[in-house]
């Protein structure tokens, strides 16, 4: 259908009535433009925090089918609160839970993946000229049972629909567009007017959290024009699309700050494959994302590698290299919790082969010591010490007017 | 499937997570004894209420579907945490929404009626030795949109299955059982250790709202054995149960005192049988429900009419008897606040005829004066002023050995 949009509010944007009368306002102003209408929404503000806190009370391991039972109550409230409001300014509406809204994944409870949309009942709503009121974060499995799809999901419930329908999708949030860099890190960071899939997935997963690298991959995939504001909209926002040519003059779109990283050091490594999969297969069991590896050539027979990780597993980080100690013999190991991981990324970097040679210029220039780098097609990161980062941030900031 | 019993818990009992924690414990006992439990449970406490508050900030006339969507969240997390209570004691539990559990309902949203229940999935469940966690008050149409039964709705879903499965239901609430008089009224009555359907269905249609009437018809019309008793399971409750000898004994079995009550008297009306169908119509049409009609024979071509109906209604009534006024030339009208309808019910009145009698030589004779009668097979029920309301339970509770 021609003119059709998915438009996603978050948690905070359907906090209290008034903010949902308020984002009722602003689809009844689409509409009127003849927009047809597919409202993804998520949960009101602190409700799932409270229904978290009730499950404490009861057990510290629930049943995850149950939590998810539980959870996506939290949305059907939001979307009838929403229809309701809608419908009080005259105007037709409609709300669908996951399951009406043909939202059908995987049977993993807490995490689910969505495997199809049945997109008809959409249509079909669409057709009687009704805002569609759809549930984020919820679907349904083979079973009949409600599944959530975690963290991020009401953003991939909307850019999948968007996918499955062939049309544009905003996600309203409460941050105004995509920064080069983290404006509470650098307050003089510029707004991006777009940003192409593969620059946003490497500023996602190397710590921009406005969007879900999935819902990005999900983007990615089906080609679908993503643009991300504030819910007031009150200032433009940032388009997240296919790369075109204007996007080309500039080599470097962004930059991105982790500070919750944990640089892992382990020296005396017997130079055998096996010891160095055996170890990384170990941290996989005990479910330890890691990143940024780097591997030295073999010496005297020894070979030496590190990683960086989430501060939040050095509880069980620490557990599976004592584990590690006494599997493999002689092996050292060094944590380092004093730093920070800072990525810088373009789709330029892919046709300019200089940047990295400019940056290595501008961190020795700064005195800035860098304990690891590791690159990617259209991205370069580096470990610097915590003591460095607002040195690094300025001068390469200003190096590639970000 | 042998030594199956259905339980329902009202919002009360399952208000607080340490209430669910204990139902939890009450229902592992069951397991123990080999029972296999089927158990319907109400939204927690206020939550209904508090989702009705929200829905009041947004609009005053809320679409009945999506009020149905959102009050069915409250039932939802109920079934939630008690599958997780259960879960947590180590016993094996799974929960269902009422579309999970095969409540299929007319398309009517907000007072649905059960067309059909798909018992597989409960008995499925059963056979895999898990505690069925059914939430009550909800059910789905045919449309796959979500619907809810109305007041006392939960009690009816746990009938309702009870009946298909062809098991005893047990009604778990914050009262201990089924009085001969409501015992605010007069604290002296007795527990029934058991009542007829009948009987009930007469006790709970004058006023006594511990059981909906809808949960009665249906659990007289399967024969399903009901008991009432308190959610502690402290003490012992009352059997909702077919007719039998024993009940015999006792002539009257209870009375109900229905406060909430307006008496209305049409005098002055053309005798002519469409005048009195046009009153009652418009009432209808109105949805103002009519109890205690009776009339008078013709004199010099008028009749009189009297009935009762609710006074929350007054406002209504009072704007179609001033219609009728003008349509049905001469009529007057009066109406009294100051009467309470009182009811004294007993299957045995169908073989003893002189209870009526008896009636009236007590009121007689206590110089308590009646301004309508009206009878049933086994009920006969008056209307007397407020200020004789206590005498009269007290004469007839003393006599009837209530």
């Amino acid at each position: 259908m021609e003119n059709t949009f998915v438009l996603k509010y978050g948690g905070t944007s359907v906090g209290t009535t008034d903010r949902i009368k308020n984002i009722a306002d602003q689809l009844i102003a689409r509409k009127q433009k003849g927009h047809n209408l597919i409202v993804v929404v998520s949960a009101m503000g602190k409700s799932t925090d409270e229904l978290i806190r009730l499950t404490k009370e009861i057990s510290d391991n629930p049943c995850k089918r149950d939590m998810d039972m539980l959870l996506a109550t939290g949305e059907q409230v939001s979307i009838s609160l929403l229809s309701i409001a809608i419908k009080e300014l005259g105007y037709k509406a409609v709300s669908l839970t996951g399951l009406q809204a043909g939202i059908e994944t995987c049977t993993t409870h807490s995490k689910a993946r969505i495997n199809r949309i049945r997109e008809d009942r959409i249509i079909s709503h669409l057709k009687e000229d009704e805002i569609v009121v759809v549930a984020g974060f919820q679907g349904v499995n083979e079973n009949g049972d409600i599944t959530t799809l975690g963290r991020g999901g009401s953003d991939t419930t909307a850019v999948s629909i968007a996918a499955v329908i062939g049309c544009p999708c905003e996600i309203y949030t409460d941050v105004d567009g995509v920064y080069s860099v983290d404006p509470r890190v650098y307050p003089e960071a510029k707004k991006l007017d777009s940003i192409n899939y593969d620059e946003m997935l490497e500023m996602a997963s190397t710590g921009a959290g406005i969007l879900e690298t999935r819902a990005i991959e999900m983007g990615h995939k089906y080609k679908v024009p993503i643009y991300i504001a504030l819910s007031t909209g009150e200032f433009p926002g940032t388009y997240i699309k296919e790369y075109d040519q204007a996007m080309e003059k500039k080599v470097v779109t962004g930059m991105t700050i982790e500070e919750n990283c944990l640089m892992i050091s382990i020296s005396m490594v017997p130079f055998e494959s096996k010891n160095i999969s055996r170890i990384f297969a170990k941290l996989a069991e005990n479910n330890i994302l890691v990143d940024m590896i780097s591997q030295t050539a073999p010496h005297d027979h020894f070979v030496s590698v590190s990683f960086t990780t989430l501060r939040d597993d050095k509880e069980a980080v620490h557990r599976v290299l004592n584990e590690l100690s006494t599997e493999i013999e002689g092996i050292q190991v060094y944590m380092d919790e004093s730093l920070v991981k800072l990525s810088v990324v373009g789709i330029g970097m892919i046709s300019q082969s200089g940047v990295a040679a400019t940056l290595f210029d501008i961190l020795a220039d700064n005195e800035i010591d860098f304990l690891q780098v590791t690159t990617s097609e259209i991205s370069i990161s580096y470990t610097i010490h915590k003591t460095d980062m607002d040195k690094a941030v300025h001068v390469i900031a200003e190096s590639f007017d970000l």
